[in-house]
Formats: C-alpha cells, structure tokens, sequence
C-alpha cells in the first residue's frame, strides 16, 4: 500500500487540521508508525533524531486523533486528517508548526503564541502529564501564555 | 533559514491550495529549487528520480504560482500556498495527489476525475505544451474527461 523503500523506510507524513484545513506539521512514519496510527487512531510516527517511535501526546496527554488518512498518488506520502486534542500548537508555542512566512529576506511570524514554551520544558516529564491532564479540564478560549501546551511538533523528534 | 543537512540535501516541501487549503501534494525541494522558487514566484522542486531540477509546468505549461512560503519550527519543511495554474490536479486526473482514502484495508478513491491521464501522456512534449496553453484559454468550470490537465504531482518526479 505505501512505499517505503523509496526514502530508507521512511516517508513524510502530513498532518492537517480536519477541521479548519490548516498544515499543522510534518513529520516521518516507518511501517510500524503508519501500522499503529491505523490500528489505534491517534497518530503514531518516527522520530528520526530519537530513532524511535514518537507517539504523540504519549507525554502531554494532547493526543492527535485521526479522522481520515489519505495515500498519494505515488504512495509515498501521507495525508492525516486530524484533531488536535488540547487545541493544536508547535512546541514553540503555536498552534502550526508553520508559524513564520517568508517575506522578503526574512523569516516572519504571523501567528499569535497560545503558549509560553518554556513552561513545559522547565517541567518534569512527569508534571508535565499531570498538567496537561489539568489542562484539558481548564482550558479556555483566550489566547495566553496560561494556557497550556499541545504538541503539534516537537523540537528534536522531526 | 532552511536546513538542507538533515536529509542529504533534500527537504519537503507541501504545496496548498492558497484559497481551499486542500493539500495538493508533497514533493521536495534543494536549496537552488528553494532560492529559484523564491525568485520566481513559482514552484521550483527537485525529482529524486531525475536528480535535476524540476520547475512544475514546465511541459504542460500549469505552473504554482505561489502565494506564501512558510518554513517550519525546525526549518526542515517549506510549506507554499499556492494559486495551481490550470485549477489544480494530480497527474493521475485529480486536482489532489492525495485522492485515495484507507477505508478498512482498502484505498478508496474519494476525489472525482477531471481529466483522462492517458490523454497527454500519448501526446508528445511538443504537443502537450500547445494543448496546454490552449486549455488555458478554454477552460470550463465543467468536470470531465475534455478539461485539460494541470500536474499538481507528475509520476516520476517525487
């Protein structure tokens, strides 16, 4: 069904907001991410830098939860249709990955940060789930630094 | 800005729908493809299986124009909106690369046709070119096997 071979075991995985249609991130999925996110959908991939399965939100509790997958015309891509639990947000604070535009020479940022980064990275892995877990009971519709995470990406799993 | 070391000079780049958000395809871009993209305003990739550049509607004459260019987190990923000259289609007929669904076990094609792909396939580099510029002119906003093609994806190029 997909072609793996064709990039060393790994393709791109695109995930995009079901919802909205907004490019949230890209990232990568061995045969055994693209079998798991199947099997159980929530999106699992492969962290190159790791080396290692990534199954997001296995630390903030902000899961990506599959609503349709999509195959390209050379199956060597990925489409997920997804949503974002907890609101969708870069581990820079944004709810894309895609937060800078280039204009002219310069990178720009046209997005609004949701969230403050480095509270998260300041935590313990284990605060972190329990905060994430609090935070999808408090969460609000006001865009601030007190409102928490979702990784759409994360630094160091692409 | 761009980080073309990670994976061997070559990087992902998503191209959308400036308007719908439809994600239209996923191809890859090296740093000259990037810069030339950027100068021109238009879609520059680089195929893998040609090992050259590869400025879309360079045959068919249906190029990206391109709207916005937004780098990722990691600056790994280009994402380009883009205006898909032509009214946007797969080289297989659909204006998606992505129009396969996984339904159960099974890909589902989910997108309608809008041109027959065998139609310029047969027809010579010289030939689709001119029935490329005429379609321009001709276009309808009718679905069917008579609407000419413009290649979002080209089989061979990714």
């Amino acid at each position: 069904m997909l072609d793996f071979d064709k990039a060393g075991g790994l393709i791109p995985a695109v995930a995009q907001d079901a919802d909205t249609g907004e490019v949230l991130m890209l990232a990568w999925m061995n045969r055994e991410a693209f079998e798991e996110t199947v099997r159980t959908g929530r999106a699992v991939y492969f962290s190159r830098s790791r080396n290692k399965l990534w199954r997001k939100g296995e630390e903030s509790g902000h899961f990506q939860e599959v609503r349709g997958i999509f195959i390209d015309c050379d199956a060597d891509t990925v489409l997920l249709k997804v949503k974002q639990i907890g609101g969708a947000a870069c581990h820079e604070g944004y709810k894309s990955c895609f937060f800078r535009q280039l204009e002219g020479d310069e990178l720009k940022v046209i997005a609004e940060r949701i969230f403050d980064p480095t509270y998260l990275h300041r935590a313990s892995a284990s605060t972190a789930l329990l905060v994430a877990t609090m935070g999808s009971f408090s969460r609000t519709s006001s865009i601030g630094f007190a409102q928490l995470p979702s990784f759409a990406c994360r630094r160091g799993n692409s």
